[in-house]
């Protein structure tokens, strides 16, 4: 094959699979937000046929002869197309070992486990959800091994997630911060807890709604290119909704930061602890930090006038941070929200590993619970079900989450470093971080490692800083 | 080729199909509903990919050789088998004649051309959308000499989506109803006018969000495998979305009233006039009728008690059936509905037709409103940009509406010598109505042919139905 002509299939693979994933995100969304619940099966019949049609063009032994071609003229490619190749060779040279009819079961599969854990949720019924859930970790024990039999089924998972992510490189992780958290959270569990009975009054869901604009308004959202979807307001929670949008809105500014030259690419594809990085960052080491809630609170209490009638800003900081343990991921603090996931890791090494049977997930799962928070979980929907993760399949994902609010806190030390952080901020001003972050992270979107990623914005990676940062932030709110 | 694989193969392209209209009604409701508005770029690069692969699967040998072993074995297929195949036939013939670049081309500019027209009427300015439109026409009417170069552009339009429907059929069609209720809406304008003020008062868009909930419950709509957007509440006219909602719960009952043994394959794909037939049906005769109004105006007051306060069913009934002659077809009465159609039949007729140019459209649109309706088009946002239609490329739609309306009153007549159709429907009950349409209409998707549904559900189609239906009902209502 001539390299002219590697080059024009190159990039045209590459659209296809654009086209693919858009047609895949669409559906994906529509199920999430408006889809009726009793649709799924329809659904799943197109998920599956897409995915079929997916794998057959990706894995047909031309995109072979195409990348053998590129890696003959690895020389004469620009370092952009080197990775784009790179790239594709790792995910063919994966792909192309599950046949294509698993793969298309397995998209059915998980298709229609979503609907299924749905349901068990809301009756909080396990019992439902353990067959679906028995064939997911089978699939994904399987594929794995199609991946790579040689290696740890959980390292080659993790590896989907961020390239280079092992189980070792975790336990260690996991283990420092365990090792000096742990003695953080039983000292403010000890302290006396910081008043949040204002954030759980009355607060309109139509009045969080423009909150929520307003908010993305103050993150420097393009609303051209960005919408907010509607479902998850509880009308006696504020900071519910306020940091779910900034939350949210993190992983939107990574998304729209990308650098142009690389929309169509696969190399827009980024590691997921990078985008929890981003998301994180927004979320607590700017959001729930004091400047920032200064910077906001006046106009917050423009929107809510009864209900913080008589706060000021620094207990309204003080309330966001409020730290305990307790049983829903989503809604934990910054401090404690390492220790859920270290449940979910802990519970999904052994599944994968084969230690754990589904069966047994529940009773594992309120053992660390208590082992690690120190609570009791009342039933499976506050416990093994809340989650979305596993019923997509997604075995490997959760530790994104800690690394990246850990990758997140060093990313603050070294921004810290170089630009005058803080004054912009106190004033709402976002967009010299943006800037900043957009610099060493965003645009490079996947072209460059997740590793070189850490690198570049963080340097050495040390988990110490994220877990100093915390002990830090603690002492000072609990006066410990 | 055997026919046992011919068949596996008819029943793997028919759900491959499924599968990219599934895709790209996914997307397409994206971008109708919560798409950020700055997104069709992005978003026509993957449909533009779609529809071309699409396109290159539909158009292969393999497909007509499967089609060509089924005409063999014509005599020992199934009744349904042979409809599917006689189906894609036509639908392959003609769409192997369009070249697939030709194809990609026009399905990224659609994308581009809704953008470009939402915009166009926000800014209520013909000129920004006149590039686009030209080209859409051109590529109409290119299209419609592919398909068939020995017969009318317009004809060839017209027959994909409704096979037969012809320009000679239509002319006679809406001769008739110009002839017969042209006086009738002359009468109405001389007659003393209806008091519909009531319906103009606040009607909040949160109530009117539940009362559209309560209306698809009376429709019978299941849920389960039905939902509603959120884009067409005013809060100052409550009919509007009333009727909307109605209307549209008439397509959905159709949509999933079709056998389940048609599922996944063409023959759901029905014909657009006898999905109006339906959506009308329900909108007007059903949901305009006395007995209806009566049967739900005491919830409606329930809903509304400030607004409707004095108001009766018989007051209510009347204000919704107000006829005027307007400028907007989607706020158009019953009567006058019609000659909104027709002013678009007659421009689209003459754009595909090649003897009006696009740059001309406001013009012609504006002198057709004043001869039919007598009414003066103040700019292009109440005149012709006022519909999605022919940004979406769909030159040959409008006259469904019409044909549409006819057919329903027709299914009605029939429908009155059959069952007790009032009795119930004044008790709110609509099981009866609709049990009647789906065996006569909905089960069969488009295993009949649109005329032979209308033979079945219309007996011999006879537009003086329609116009003795509306003047009877108008004459009542103006007292002429």
């Amino acid at each position: 094959m001539e390299l002219e002509n590697a080059l024009q299939q190159l990039e045209a693979l590459q659209k296809r699979m654009y086209a693919y994933a858009y047609a895949e995100s669409a559906i994906y969304l529509d199920n999430l937000t408006v889809a009726p619940k009793d649709t799924s099966e329809g659904r799943g019949v197109a998920v599956g046929i897409l995915s079929g049609e997916e794998h057959k063009f990706f894995t047909a032994p031309e995109v072979g002869q195409m990348l053998d071609c590129l890696d003959e003229h690895k020389d004469e490619l620009s370092p952009m197309v080197r990775r784009q190749a790179e790239d594709l060779r790792r995910q063919y040279e994966r792909t192309k070992k599950v046949p294509a009819d698993e793969f298309m079961q397995y998209a059915m599969l998980t298709n229609q486990a979503s609907d299924v854990w749905h349901r068990a949720k809301e009756a909080s019924d396990f019992e439902m959800f353990r067959p679906v859930l028995e064939k997911l970790v089978a699939f994904s024990r399987k594929f794995a091994g199609y991946y790579d039999s040689e290696k740890d089924p959980y390292d080659v998972l993790l590896d989907q997630y961020e390239p280079g992510l092992t189980k070792e490189y975790l336990d260690k992780f996991f283990g420092k911060v365990r090792e000096k958290l742990v003695p953080v959270i039983h000292a403010v569990g000890q302290a006396e807890q910081i008043d949040n009975s204002f954030l759980q009054k009355e607060y309109p869901v139509e009045t969080q709604r423009r909150f929520s604009d307003y908010l993305m308004e103050v993150m420097g959202l393009d609303r051209g290119h960005c919408t907010i979807g509607d479902t998850k307001y509880n009308d006696h929670d504020l900071a519910s909704s306020m940091y779910s949008v900034i939350h949210e809105s993190g992983h939107a500014l990574y998304e729209l930061g990308v650098a142009d030259e690389l929309q169509y690419t696969n190399l827009t594809h980024m590691a997921m602890s990078i985008h929890e990085s981003q998301s994180r960052f927004f979320e607590n080491l700017i959001g729930r930090s004091l400047p920032f809630v200064q910077a906001i609170f006046p106009k917050t209490q423009e929107f809510f006038p009864e209900q913080l009638k008589g706060v000021t800003a620094e207990q309204f900081y003080r309330a966001v941070n409020r730290a305990e343990p307790s049983l829903i991921r989503t809604e934990a603090d910054e401090l404690t929200y390492c220790l859920h996931i270290m449940v979910r890791y802990e519970i999904e090494k052994q599944l994968i590993g084969g230690t754990l049977q589904v069966k047994d997930v529940p009773a594992e799962w309120n053992r660390l619970y208590k082992e690690y928070l120190g609570v009791d979980v009342p039933d499976d929907k506050r416990g093994c079900l809340q989650d979305s993760h596993w019923s997509g399949g997604s075995f490997g994902y959760f530790p994104s989450y800690a690394l990246g609010s850990a990758y997140g806190a060093q990313m603050l030390r070294n921004m810290e470093k170089e630009i005058d952080v803080w004054g912009p901020v106190a004033k709402g001003d976002l967009s010299k971080v943006t800037a900043w972050l957009r610099e060493k992270v965003h645009r490079h979107g996947s072209y460059l490692k997740p590793a070189e990623i850490v690198k570049n914005a963080c340097g050495e990676f040390d988990p110490e800083v994220f877990t100093d940062y915390l002990t830090e932030k603690y002492s000072k709110l609990y006066d410990l």
